[in-house]
Parts: C-alpha cells; sequence; structure tokens
C-alpha cells in the first residue's frame, strides 16, 4: 500500500488547535461532535449520532441539568452547527462507516473529550502563546484527546480514498466521556461493535513519552470504578451551637484521610483518589452538606473491587461517625484488558512503513497505566472472538498527562494518521 | 415620655420581609443599603455612605471582584437606586444623625448582613411559605438582621418627632458585615463612634429565646478571629503519577482534622469551624489547589490567640507534609467586650414602660454566645470614658441561629422600635 | 481553740517522703495502706480495711491480674507488712473513726493514689536531688495525694487529744484510687458516709498556687467519664498480604483524631483525651489489637455525657472502618459537685486562726479544674441533707499537676494538719 | 549423586519444635544460636561466632540494653550453653565451614529469628496442641525460620559425609535478624561472603503454597527501610491543663493516618506500615511521648526511597504541628535483587532427584513478596561476578505469614536437606 497524504499536516494542526480550543468534559462534547459531524458529512459520510450509538440506560456520571443546559449554549454560542445540535439530542459522541454495505469487521477509535482542569495561561505554555488555549472555564484538553479527535478525522477523510478497495466494512468511532470511564459501555450497549472481528486504538504519550516511539500494545491497564459521595448532615451556629450541629465537613475530611490510607493490596497496584470536595457554606455555620468525587483503581477487576469495597465501608463509617446520612453514586466503571498478540505484530509491520517512527523506539507490548476506556471494546470483541490492540503514538511531554501544562508534539499527527490508514487496511486484509 | 407609635406594625413587618427576601451577606448589601437610604433620605435625613463612613484600609474579608461585581448586578437587577448604588462606591452600611448640629453624645447600632447559608424552601418555613425566601442564592436572614434593619429604620423615623427635644447628636449607624466580624473596625477606624458617649445595640434572640423576654446587659462574648487558608499543590495524572502530585486536598484533610483536634483550653471555652472547603478539579486529577474558610473563637482574647496560633502551627505543617505552598489571610477579628452596668440599668428602667416585656422574664446581665462586632464599637467607646450595653431582645425561635429554618416571631418589632427610642432619648438625659 | 502540734514539722515531711518515694498506683496502694494502718493501729486507732469499706462490685477500673500481682509483691518486698495486706484482701484504702461509739457525724477524706507518669530523675527536681523520687516505674506522686496522705495520718494522730471532747464520731477516710474517680463510689456504696452530715476535703494547688494562700470552697469541677477502648483486628504480612489485614493500629488512630475534633459545646466547658495507646507487636505485622485509655470530662454531667455519647459513635464506627471487633470498658465516673456556702464560711472563719494562711490570698468560693472524686462523697452528704466543701491549700508549683517534675512547698504540711483539726472541731460543733 | 539421609525425619521435626519453642526476635537469638554450635560443634564443625562474622559497627535496630539482658538472662535459664553465650559476645548468628581448607566458593544461607508476635493458644494451632508453643511471650515463629534453622543444621550435618568430594569452600550461615532486614549487612560488612561465586538460599511458603511445590527463583522483592519514630512533648493535666501539653499521641495519629494516606506511585507497588505504637502513660496526662516502629517498602530501591521521603516528611510535619521534638532511626534496610537464571536452572535440574517436588508444581522464576535480606548476600556476590538464587519451598499454610497461628507442614523438612545438600554438590561442580 502507497501512501501520499490528502490532508495535509497544517490542516491537521489547524483541526487540532480547533479542539483544543474548545476543549469540552465528557458527556458535553457538543461542540466537538458538532464539528465533528458537520466536517464528515460535508465530506460524504453518512454520520450517525444520538440514540442509535448510544444506549442512555448504561449512562453514568451525566453532570446535573443546569451544567448540561449551559455547556450547550456555550457550545451553540461558540459556533456549534445547531442542526447537529438537534440530531444529537444531548447525546455526544459520532460514529461513521465507510463501507455500510459490507459486513461489520474493523473498528478504529478515537476518544474526543477533555479533562476537568484550569488550562495554564503562563507564556511557557504553547497553547496559551499561540492563542489556542481552552475558551472554556476548567475544561482543558490535557491528555491528548484533541490530537486523537484530529487524527480519528484525518483518518476518516483519508481513507475516503481506499473505500473501493475494502472488503468489509470499517467503522470509526469518535468516543465521549473517556474519562471517567462513561463513554464505551453505553455505545457497547447500542450495539456499535456488534460483529467486529478487530479494534486498534492509540493514546498519544502514555508510557512512549519520547519523540519517534511507538508502543504496539498495552497491558497493565488498571480497572476503575468512579464515584460520587455525598454527606447531608446538619448546620448550627459555630460560635453559640457547635453541638448541635452535624458536621459534613468532618466526616468528609475523615472519609478522604482514611480512603488514603485503605491498605496496599499484596497482589497488585491500587490507587485511590479523591479528587474534588467541596462542603460548607459560611465560615460561621456548621457544614451540613459534603461531596466528594472519587475513583478507585486496581491490577485486577478483583483488586479494584477490593478498593471501591473498603472505600464504601470508609465512608459508611465516616458518616456514621459524624451522624450524617449519605449516598454513594457509581459515575463510571472500567475493566481492564490486554493486546492481543497477533494485533500487536500487525502494528509493528504497517509501522515498518511509517518512516516517522524509529525502530529503536519501538515497544512490543508496552505497560499503560491509568485505565482507559477502550477496554471495554476490546473486551467486547474478544468476547466475540476477535482481536485488538491499544498502541501508544511517542511524544516528548514537556509536563504529565492532566496537568494544567500538558502538551505534545504536533509533529505526530499526520504519521499517526497514515499509522491508522495502514492498520485499518491491513485488518480488513484479514479474515 | 409617652410614646405613640407614627410607623405601623404592618409597615414594619413590611420592611422586614423586604430586607428578608433581598438578602446579602456581608460587604455586598447593595440593596439593602440602597434601600435604607432612599427611604431615610425621603424622610429627611442627610444620609452617609461610602468612604466618609468605612475606612477601606482596614476592611477585611471581601469577597473576589467578580462576585462583587455579580452582586452589585443583581441589587440593580433587584431594584436598587442606581443614584445611591454610585454614591456608596462600593461600600455598603450607612451613617444617620438626628442632631448633626450637636455634638456626638449617644449612638445606636443596627447590623444589616444575611448569613452564607441556602434558605429552606420547605412549607413549614413561614418565609418559604408566605412568599418571602431569599431570592438569592446562599444568602439567608438565618440571624435575625433583618429584624435589626427593621427596627433600624423604624427607630429612625420615629425619632425625627423627638428631634427637637434632643440635647446632643444620636446617631444611628447601620452596619455591614457584622458577621465574619469585618464591619466595624473599618467604621470604627472612619471615626463614626468619636466623641460617643453612650451605645447600644440588641440582637433578637441569642440567648432571649422566648417571647416577651428581655436581656439588658451581655457578657461572655467569644474573641474571634476569621481566616481563610489556602493550598497551593501540583497535578498530576491520578492513575499514572500520583507520586508526582502534591495533593492540596489532603493537605485540607489533615489541617481541617488536626485543628478540630487543637485542644481544649484549661482557661476557658474555645470554638473552631472549618466552615467551608473547596479543593480539587476532576476527579482523575491530583488536586493541586484548596481553600479553606475557617474561624476559632475564645473566652476571652488570649484564648482565641491560643487557638489561632495551633491552627496556623497546624496549617504550616498540614502544608509541610504534603509539600504545599500556602497563604493564610485573616478575613475578620473581633474581642470581646463586656456590658457596663450603668447600661444596663437604664434598659431596665426604660423597659418598664414597653409592656410588652414581661418583668418576670427580665435578665440583667445575659449571656452572650458565638461573637458580636459590636463590640469593636463598645470597647472604642469605653476607651474614650464612655458606656454601652448589648441587649438581647427575647423571641421564640423554631430552630437555631444559622440554620437553614432560623425565624423569629415578627410582633416584636415595634416594642423593640419604642425600646429604641426610649434608650435613645433616656441616654441623650445622661451628661 | 487551742493548737499545739503533737506531730513535728520534721516528721510530717518524714512521713511525705516515704509515701512520695513508694507512690502506688490507684487500687494498687498496697504498701500505702498497710503502712497507714500499722501507724494508725499502733497509735491506738481500731482501723478498718477491705470489704467492710469497699463494696468490690461497684468497683471500676482494676488493672489486670498480674499488674496487681505483681505490685503487691513490690509492695511486699518494700517492706509492706504481711498482715495488713493479708487482712485488706486486695483491697486498698482505709478508715478510721475517732469516736466509733457516737453517731457519724464528720467526715475528712484524704486521697493516697499517684498518677501513672513516670518521675523526672532531673537534678531540678527536688525528690529526685534529695534521693526520695519514686521507686516504682511510671507511679509517681505528681498530684500532691503524698501530702494529702500525710496531713490525713497528722491529722489522725493528733485529733487523739481531741478525742474526749467530741460530740459525735469524727471519721477520717483515706481514699484509693482518687485518678480515675474509682475510689469513692465503691465506698459510698459499703456505707463509709452514712449518717454523715458534715464533710471536709482538701487539695493542695489547684487553682491556689501561691505559697500561704487558701480556698475555702469549690465549684467548677468537671463531670467525667473514664473508659478504655479496645480494638480486635486481624494480622497479616505486612509486604504480602497487607490486604488481608484489618489493621488495629489504623483504626486507633482514627479514633484518636476524630475524638479530639468532638465538636465543642456551646453551653459549657468539655475535655477529651486519649491518655494512653498501645497497638502492634512486630514492625512486618499488620497491627491486630489496640487498647486506647480514654476520658471526657464536660462542666455539668449532660454536657460530660454530650461528650461520652459523641466518642462512642466514633468508636465504634473506627471499628466499622477497619473492619475491628471493639469493646469500650467504663473504668471510672465521677459527676460535678458544688461546695456549699456554710461550709465555706466555716473555712474561713477557722483559718484566721492559723497564721501560716495570709487573709489577702483567701478566696471564698475557688474554681475547680479538672474533677475530683470527692464529689461523690460530697453528693451523697448533700443528698442526706448534709453539707460539704473541698478546699484548695496554696502551694507554689514549679510545675503544672501531672507533670514528671511536680512538687509542692512541703512547708504547707504542719499548717494544713491543723486546718483540718481545727474544720473537724468546728464541723464537731454544728447540730 | 546418590543420597541416604543420616539425619532422620523425626530428629528433624525434634529440632524443628526446638527451635519453635525457643522462638527469639532477631538479634536476641541467644538460645538458638549457642544450641546451634554446640551441635554443629560435636559434630566436628569449628564454629564461627561473635565479632568475626558480625561488623557492629554497621548493625541497626538493636533492642535496647534491658530488653537483650532480660533475653539473654532467658536463654541461660531456658538451658543455652553458658560457654557459647560467652563466646557470642552479644552477637547472635554463626557460621560453619565444610572445608576451611579450601578457597570460599559456595553459600547457604539459613536464617534463624522469629517474629514479634504473640503466637496463638488455639486447640486449631497445631505448636499449641503439640506443646511445643513458643515460651517466649510475643516471639513467635510466624514465618517458618525454626524450619529453615532446622534445614540448616540438617544440611551441614548430612554434608559431613560429602566433605571429602568438594573441590571447594561450602559455607553456611545461620542468619541472625533477618526480620528487619538487619542481619545480613552486619555479615557482609564482616566479609562472610568475600570470594563467593554461588548463592543458595530458600524460604518455605512465600508464594509456594501448596506441599511438594519448588519455586527454584524469585524475582519481585520489595526494598524496604525499616524505621522507629520518637515524639517528644510535653505532660500536663488533661483536665486542667490540657493546652500547657504537647500532646505527642496526637502526633502519633496524625503521623500513622497520614503515612498510609501517602500516595500510590505510578511506577510500581508500594507499601508502608506502622507495625506498632505506644504513647502515653495515665488517662489524664497528656502524653509526653510516642513510639512508633514502621517501615516502607518499594518495588525498585527509588520507589522505597519514594516512600521514605513522604514519611520522613509526615513525621517531621506532624510533629511540627503539635510542637515535637521527634527522631527518626533507621533500624534496617534491604534492596531487592533477582535470582539468577542459570541458578535457577541447576535448582530445577537437582530437584528432579528429589521425588518429594512435583514437577507439575515447578515454578522456575518465582513472584517473591515482602522483602528478604537475603537479597543483601545476592547482591554483593553479583557485584563480585558470582550468581544467586532464592527458591521456595512448597507448603500448605493455614493462615499467612506472620499470624499468630502460622504453621507449615514438617513433611518436607527432610527433602528440603536433600534438596540443599545437592545443590551444595552442583554448586561445588562449578567453577
Amino acid at each position: 500500500m502507497s501512501f501520499t497524504p490528502s490532508v495535509s499536516q497544517e490542516k491537521l494542526v489547524e483541526y487540532r488547535r480547533a479542539f483544543h480550543q474548545h476543549a469540552e468534559s465528557g458527556l458535553s462534547e457538543f461542540w466537538t461532535t458538532a464539528y465533528l459531524a458537520k466536517e464528515l458529512a460535508a465530506a460524504g459520510f453518512d454520520v450517525k449520532v444520538g440514540h442509535e450509538i448510544f444506549d442512555v440506560s448504561k449512562r453514568m456520571g451525566l453532570p446535573d441539568e443546569a451544567t448540561q443546559q449551559a455547556r450547550l449554549e456555550a457550545a451553540l454560542a461558540q459556533g456549534a452547527d445547531p442542526e447537529w445540535i438537534a440530531r444529537m439530542d444531548g447525546i455526544t459522541g459520532l460514529v461513521v462507516d465507510l463501507r455500510p454495505d459490507l459486513p461489520m469487521h474493523t473498528v478504529l477509535r478515537f476518544d474526543i473529550d477533555a479533562v476537568d482542569v484550569d488550562e495554564s495561561a503562563a507564556n511557557e505554555h504553547l497553547p496559551a502563546r499561540e492563542g489556542f488555549r481552552s475558551i472554556n472555564n476548567c475544561e482543558c484538553h490535557a491528555c491528548a484527546h484533541d490530537g486523537h479527535a484530529t487524527i480519528g478525522l484525518g483518518t476518516a477523510l483519508e481513507m475516503l480514498r481506499y473505500k473501493d478497495q475494502l472488503k468489509h466494512n470499517v467503522r470509526i468511532i469518535f468516543e465521549p466521556a473517556e474519562e471517567g470511564s462513561r463513554g464505551a459501555a453505553p455505545m457497547v450497549s447500542a450495539g456499535v461493535v456488534e460483529g467486529a472481528k478487530y479494534f486498534f486504538a492509540a493514546h498519544i504519550g502514555v508510557n512512549a513519552q519520547q519523540d519517534h516511539a511507538l508502543v504496539c500494545g498495552t497491558q497493565g491497564f488498571l480497572a476503575t470504578t468512579k464515584f460520587d459521595v455525598e454527606f447531608f448532615g446538619r448546620a448550627s451556629h459555630s460560635g453559640a451551637d457547635p453541638h448541635e450541629g452535624k458536621n459534613s465537613l468532618l466526616a468528609a475530611a475523615s472519609a478522604t484521610l482514611n480512603m488514603h490510607a485503605i491498605p496496599r493490596h499484596g497482589r497488585g497496584n491500587t490507587r485511590v483518589t479523591v479528587g474534588r470536595v467541596e462542603s460548607g457554606t459560611g465560615r460561621n455555620v456548621i457544614p451540613s452538606y459534603a461531596k466528594l468525587c472519587c475513583e478507585t483503581r486496581g491490577e485486577s477487576t478483583e483488586i479494584n473491587e477490593y478498593m471501591f469495597e473498603k472505600a464504601k465501608l470508609i465512608v459508611e463509617h465516616s458518616a456514621g461517625m459524624y451522624e450524617q446520612d449519605y449516598k454513594i453514586t457509581v459515575m463510571g466503571k472500567s475493566d481492564t484488558a490486554v493486546s492481543d498478540w497477533p494485533m500487536i505484530e500487525l502494528v509493528k509491520k504497517v509501522s515498518e512503513d511509517v518512516p516517522y517512527f524509529h525502530r529503536d523506539l519501538l515497544v512490543e507490548m508496552g505497560q499503560g497505566f491509568g485505565s482507559d476506556d477502550a477496554n471495554a471494546f476490546i473486551q467486547a470483541i474478544q468476547k466475540q472472538g476477535g482481536y485488538g490492540t491499544y498502541a501508544q503514538i511517542g511524544s516528548y511531554l514537556p509536563v504529565g498527562h492532566h496537568n494544567q501544562r500538558f502538551d505534545f508534539n504536533e509533529d505526530l499527527l499526520q504519521p499517526a494518521v497514515e499509522l491508522c490508514c495502514r492498520m485499518a487496511m491491513a485488518m480488513d486484509a484479514l479474515d
């Protein structure tokens, strides 16, 4: 297969910066979805959005109505196409098929959501310096999904040329809400990977933190549970009646400290994070409400389960200590999955034709970290007898993922598009 | 002195409910100040507002600019007079003099700010049921200052009749930001009680929690320091790089628990409250910032100082534990003061002419609780050789102060106005 | 009444130093009891010990059998009379009557136990320098009960001279285990103050921290509950199986911090102390047991009850957090009591004849602090229509009570004996 | 090599139970060392003990003098040979050489210390039921070192027969204080493995928790640091002067909770344990001293270093919070090491001749857990160009390591001795 790009590197950079500037949190990617839908429809794709691709009965972690409404309005104010917004019906993410007439076979997945981080305005931060810093407060592409959305769009557009050579359908999924592990399960439930045999996804960075590096497959992702905790207490005057209060903030502090102190597990890595706490109103009022946004992780589903069970115990008894009612709401959940060796070999082979990737910086099976919702797709496909892999595209990173100054090397965009196209063709060639 | 009210009980109830509905937090009482100023100016007073009565160099605990701007705009949208808003120049509170031509002598003080509490919408809560629940989110008259503003307005209007009988000036102060102990110090510094010899203030409720009760003076107020704590850490990916983060939320949790665990003091009562915490952005990001709104209290200035010193130590070392930069900002401060016996006797005497107050429910020296910024005025006047008292006007209270369902018995409004007028005349009669 | 001492100051100092050197913890005062019994019996008293004066069914906080056995053996090794030890039958404390033939009327109480503190060996500490530092490890007269035992012994011996002048019986009680509030209740239950009308006890120091000072009565003692907490978890290998453990030490740490953070009470002073924790065996073993020695206090019985209820809640849920079984054992308990004015007047009057006490350092009603088990006797006598007082005998104190360098001025011993004798005679003179 | 055992299984069981019953903590193995020395000397060995084999300047974690003295006396009382005790000069552990006349070549290591755990007295626990439960309080062979000492003794005795066939010296090391990682470093420093080329050690259990299983080599041991923390505060009366105290117990509680909450590391497993806390004296005295026995572990030396650095920070600032002086004493330290493949192959090969081990239960490279001080010997030998392995001898375990009911299947003793002898011969055969 010869590959002469039709989408220029300049155009890809332009896309990426547009996505970056309009960073949107999971399940709120209104502008991003509408933008992708409009571009792809204009190129001739029959774009699928809304309930067809997303089973809302499986949706977890939806922001509250007021937030969703505000973000929808912001997206429109920022130029989102109202027609696409209407067709989406409050659901973000989209799917396109290269050959809907042929049986399902090959899936490429790209995630499109941002992280809840306030992007840096410092001059040393390129998006700030070059003027494409996120215009949305506390929504920031600090995990390279702006790059992924760009590579997905580029791949779809390039693949149009090869459409007639395909022996099967090739489906391209733009997944919302990968952060928080909320996007894949409702898409799987809606049937978007039904019948698929081969799966490819790639993440910029992760453990490939050098330009020109490539990791062909990934193991070691952590299973994870995302959950919110609420404590409901009783307010009182802090000077006059502290003993009449039931202090939700103290319950939150105790839960936080003790959750972080959950014993390590002897069989593998664990994580626990209280990533956000909000509690109390006035300084001189005993706080009567607290909300914590939490997650646990584990090297296996069982180890994550251990962490989550202990966390629940601690929440229950922090509530008990301070006489609180409480509520735990699961907001997202993902298992771990390991890339399949046949797919790893395939990535290795096709990458040899993409000169950008240096052979001596190539790793076959790399270590993942954190969690990735791609696992839900991989597991579903593995269960139906198929194979999948999760690659890592190398980039020098000035700071780590989720930091407010996260950025990556845009030079990788066009080579990544080529890699995806070559993988799509190579997978299509398999039975 | 004979007293036939000219401001009807119905009118007073109307005022009270208007204040209640437009509850505004300390230093943001734009609507309230403009309303009072307009009414009093219409009655013929030369109303003093702005820098003349408030030394901004002594101001602590000012909300951030965006909040102030939003509240100012809300006040205007709610009908605040733009002319008065302009004259206030961002400063709330006001002062009127009954005889500015005569030397300073007598001061009455009324506080006008709300508490940072979300008012109850339950039907059992009278302001909700009767439709005058606060229209401002998380600003609520849960400490009866709506009643105080009403009594102050009523007193000023009634006193106009007695103006010509006065031998000295009688000044009526409407203090902003009593909550948080932020209003009195800048007013004292601007000279509003300079030359004053006698001081009277009254609070609805406190330890007078029975209808028809009256406490003539108060001791046992707690000295207090209000302060904000900020922690500045470093964000990182909670799954990939938890070890790279510097977790501000853990610092906040540790500071909260350990501050509440500061040893009790062997010489008297103490308090410590972290009334509000906010930390973190996304669930899967190590939190890099936390803010805590705190206060300490003590039975004496020395005991409060002990609490504040220990709290600072705990903040410093919670920061150290989690490698945070930190900042402590004092937002308010008040000392304790004890009412003077000659003034207590005077209250007792004039109350005999107000039939609403039952003699068998009268207490000479009552116990205060919490803190009151009136102490700053009392101390200033005591220092220049004068006397002051802080009375408590009895009311049945369905729930405690600062609770979201706080309310009081409106029947006390007209008797309280009469008491204030009689006290003003009685103080004026003294040398 | 004229008073010429028959027991010299030198003899009193000798007694005091003997008691000091043989400091014994509450319920283990074997040496001390035997010593007092032998001296008093030699002087002609019919000494009461054992079950007759102490109802073991009401005993709380008994040290474990091994400890008691070891202390009993140590007492014998240190010269305790084996005959008296046998008659005591494991019970410490004693009672003598001056006129057992006459009806019960007057009671003087002296406490004899030490504090669980390791006495200082520093040269600046007089008992160390002069060679009478406690020979018992972690048992130390850091609260002046060596002085009280001495004064009690001196008083009994002096009173023999006045025996025939008495109109009623005068009973002298040597109370064990005042620390921990464990001695009085079983004595009251055994009937030792049955029929008594007047009660006098005195403590060296407290708030009388000046030589020659005297406080005639006391109010403001704190009600208190003493309790032990045990957590029972599961051990595991800290490296291999931390997740298999149920960590008792983490439960203890969480209970400790959260107990100290129990909200202050708006109606009065509170205390909470975890005075001792022991948990864990090896460094690399998850601790499966923890024991905490705790106490709560409150300005009223109700406020102490509030503290204890909250503490129990925190213990229960610290156990729940870390999957522990737990046990709370009440080890002692005392209420608050206020001295009666008629008795205060009496102390004031008789002290005028003791030149050691300076009139300008005399306080009628003083403030107590901490708690004193004398309250159980006072309450019992007040309930049967009698009166009591708790005096404080002034002494300069180099450091505070319970500190390892606590000491007092021995000059007060003989004047204190005289005061007690004069009080005994004065009380006897009342109906 | 043919192998007909000369030391019977019954004799080995007898040895094992003797060691088990006389369990002694690290650096206090007086009875055990003397027993081994006497047996081995009687068999003809020239036993090395004392300073010759142990560099006291590198010794960490020595119990305090009183404890050591008490344990020494207990050992003598339990029948330890006074002559050997004298020669040991306070140092435990011993070394024997099979051919001291030949150059150093092969090393076998056996550890002999117990764990600080109170052994179960329950009937279901075989050592209790059969009467060989530890007679030493809180010293228990809960990690199978009684088995190791037995296998070492058996191996030495059996090897005497093969002595003349040896081409090099074979050294057998009985290491003290493997728990706490305190024994190997001083032995290495004294030169006991100088010149050695091959190293073999084996542990019963670990991840070989099935009878007849064998793991030939080990990776994944955790690097570890053992340390004690002491806080020095100030005592005061808990009721009267809580504010005068500097509460060491609160510092300990805060340090414990926050150490356990040290963020997980993104690059590998961590551990942190506060295995023992002792603080405070009396219930009503603010605790002025606390001691914590702690350890950190990490999947690499760097990760362990991360944990230890964070722990130090937390200790420092827990001290700062509660105004404590503090001291951190490193009590032990070990790195991680990975077994060498040539040695693993050798174990696999010789095990084929020991029918007890089932081929289908054989694992080449197994996972270690926790830490093992053998790593210090392996690293030293690897550094001088040699090879080592750490095998795991399978046994069903009723409960996990370090639990008070830990026990193993004695049937493995004779096969383990045979394995060691065969390994010694096989290693000797190498250059």
